[in-house]
């Protein structure tokens, strides 16, 4: 029988995922599953993008340009430029949601062996990414104490070798919610620029930024033009995961000359997906406002909950819609599984995901879990009750 | 400045993209560009499909199922068993595009520096999947003289070493058309098992088959399971190139679920696209009656009007919608590019996809290109009488 590859071993399992045939027991027992352990939110997809689709009329599915047309690419510069960002559409490769975007660019700049810092915890399929590009993941770990802030910028530069190719960061961070402050924006900027080493930004939680703090861009600092590469997506800003578009925006054109190349590969992004996302940048104000409002709210009430119960410690997001928790347990896969398994009350049980799985120091997170703020107060205030029973009984 | 990675620079440019700004131009001129280059059929897509799409009640666009919905894959394993390949739903990991699928596999079963054999002139994305997965192609020259049969096995068997992890056909096969006897299936089984490697068959062509012959599936072999994998696609299918929608097949559940973890990284294929994927499984046999007789009639006309231009030499493709063509040129790269550049009768132009980018030997080809029947016949007959035009008054 012929043999998977090491690199087929070594692909991690999603953490989010690997619950998932325990919730589909829970829930074939007749249990009642809150879920807090995806990013998949709640709130409703603009109308204008789904009518866009519905009142489409294609009679052949054809291919879209490699790089994405034109037209979107123009309309999402001119988006970038109220976010003072500015680029135009020769910025801008088009992709199929923010994971490929960061498959291309991790393969226009890396090579076998070459390492990435991140700092940790991160979103978990970094390293899936780093994985199947043959990269070695260089984890800085930021502490819950000070809500995952940026870690002590020597602490990065310890850790560069002539391996190193870029750092990486997610902000507002997956799973943090924690927000860079300009200072540490400029921190990484001049490691950045002192190691010539390029600056990759997951930007995909832009919008969600609460308690009236400013987000700020890789792409809007003087200087980091040729350093700076940002990953984007329509499925959080737009509440359209099912869409997979994203795009890789730079003002180094070989690194957009090179993700062209792994475009022109994968010939297109989906066409409907595409029309829909099109359409979705005419989206009025008033539902981003509306949506931030929203989570906002969930993000307060959920933070106060969880911090009366006892000998919880949580972090305080000021982005994205996820916040951590540190546990009084041991192993919070454990606890994680426990409650989907042996735990109810009335009829229900909550989903969370385990921390370690955003981590890549092994052992490191492993009392910790993440919650994403993803559904209606109600279910939010049951679920944090639910996790507070369980620890009550938890034997673990 | 920070540099592009050694594998971002061999990343190769796409051959059937790399004419495409010299269309463009033409058409700024003026010219009307009959477009022989790309596998984007003008057929209409199943109604079936894109009605679903329309009368979607999506409310929030949510990621799908990492590996596509259990009723999507039940469904396929349903068409597939029509066609002589006994699966079921557990041997399926839907993907984004034959694409995705074919990355996924590399990267289940290879590693950094490993080798797969490919008989060529082969689809030239395969190329760039590989640089992608650091990953080396060792060609075996095939003839357009015999069609571009299968090579002898013993020049495969010569080129075997410990690296060799698959061999790759595409069958029926793009650019060549040829469709695999089953003698030829056989031999390359018997080869996979002697050596212990995996066989990927890329059959995303396997409806388009003509003069009554029949395609032979590496699913279909018995005894060849733990070694096949079988990489498919909607696109041609049901001319819905832009769905992006595919899958991997396999009944070695090493490799499913090692691209189950690729598949888990990336999250989800396209909703939308799912969607109509699942509703085309609808389409009735008369669509693809229908079809299967417009391009075997396009077959005909442009194999005969070809052969009529003196000292060019075309093959006689039995499947898929491509020939070959060997041009009185030294330089059929240079050719098409003049023809964009600097040739036009009454107008017009055409636009060929040069061979030399589906070989990997230096130099292969380089007098070739491959025509995509995909235009209605008055077309495909202009467009032969321009491309004899243009050889006349080629001055190369």
């Amino acid at each position: 029988m012929p043999k998977i590859s090491a690199k087929g071993h070594n692909m991690p399992e999603s953490p989010i995922r690997k619950l998932v045939p325990y919730a589909e027991e829970a829930k074939k027992r007749g249990t009642r599953v809150y879920h807090l352990n995806i990013g998949q939110p709640d709130i409703k997809t603009p109308q204008v993008a789904l009518d866009a689709v519905k009142n489409n009329s294609i009679e052949v599915l054809a291919y879209a340009r490699s790089e994405g047309s034109e037209t979107y690419r123009k309309k999402l510069a001119t988006y970038y430029q109220r976010h003072q960002i500015d680029v135009d559409e020769s910025d801008i490769i088009v992709t199929t949601g923010g994971s490929e975007a960061l498959l291309f660019a991790l393969g226009s700049i890396t090579d076998f062996g070459d390492q990435i810092i991140i700092p940790e915890p991160f979103y978990a399929n970094y390293n899936g990414f780093s994985v199947a590009n043959g990269i070695e993941v260089i984890p800085i770990e930021s502490s819950i104490d000070n809500g995952f802030a940026l870690p002590p910028i020597e602490a990065f530069e310890k850790k560069i070798t002539p391996k190193t190719k870029a750092i990486l960061i997610c902000n507002p961070g997956n799973p943090t919610g924690y927000l860079y402050s300009e200072e540490e924006i400029i921190k990484l900027k001049n490691l950045a620029l002192k190691h010539d080493l390029f600056l990759i930004a997951d930007e995909v939680y832009r919008e969600f930024v609460y308690d009236g703090i400013q987000h700020h861009s890789v792409m809007s600092q003087q200087g980091l033009e040729d350093h700076a590469i940002m990953i984007d997506s329509v499925s959080k800003r737009y509440s359209m995961c099912g869409a997979r578009i994203g795009c890789i925006v730079s003002k180094n054109h070989e690194v957009i000359k090179t993700a062209l190349k792994y475009a022109q590969a994968r010939l297109s992004s989906p066409t409907f997906a595409l029309m829909a996302s099109e359409a979705a940048l005419e989206t009025p104000q008033r539902y981003f406002d509306d949506v931030i409002h929203e989570y906002d709210e969930r993000r307060r009430i959920l933070i106060s909950a969880l911090e009366k119960i006892e000998n919880v410690k949580v972090s305080s997001p000021k982005g994205a819609f996820y916040c951590m928790a540190e546990l009084p347990v041991e192993d919070a896969d454990d606890f994680a599984q426990w409650m989907l398994e042996k735990f109810e009350d009335k009829g229900e049980t909550v989903m969370v995901a385990p921390a370690s799985g955003f981590y890549s120091t092994p052992g490191s997170g492993k009392n910790q879990i993440r919650i994403a703020y993803v559904l209606k107060k109600e279910s939010l205030l049951r679920s944090v009750e639910l996790l507070r029973l369980a620890l009550d009984q938890y034997p673990g």
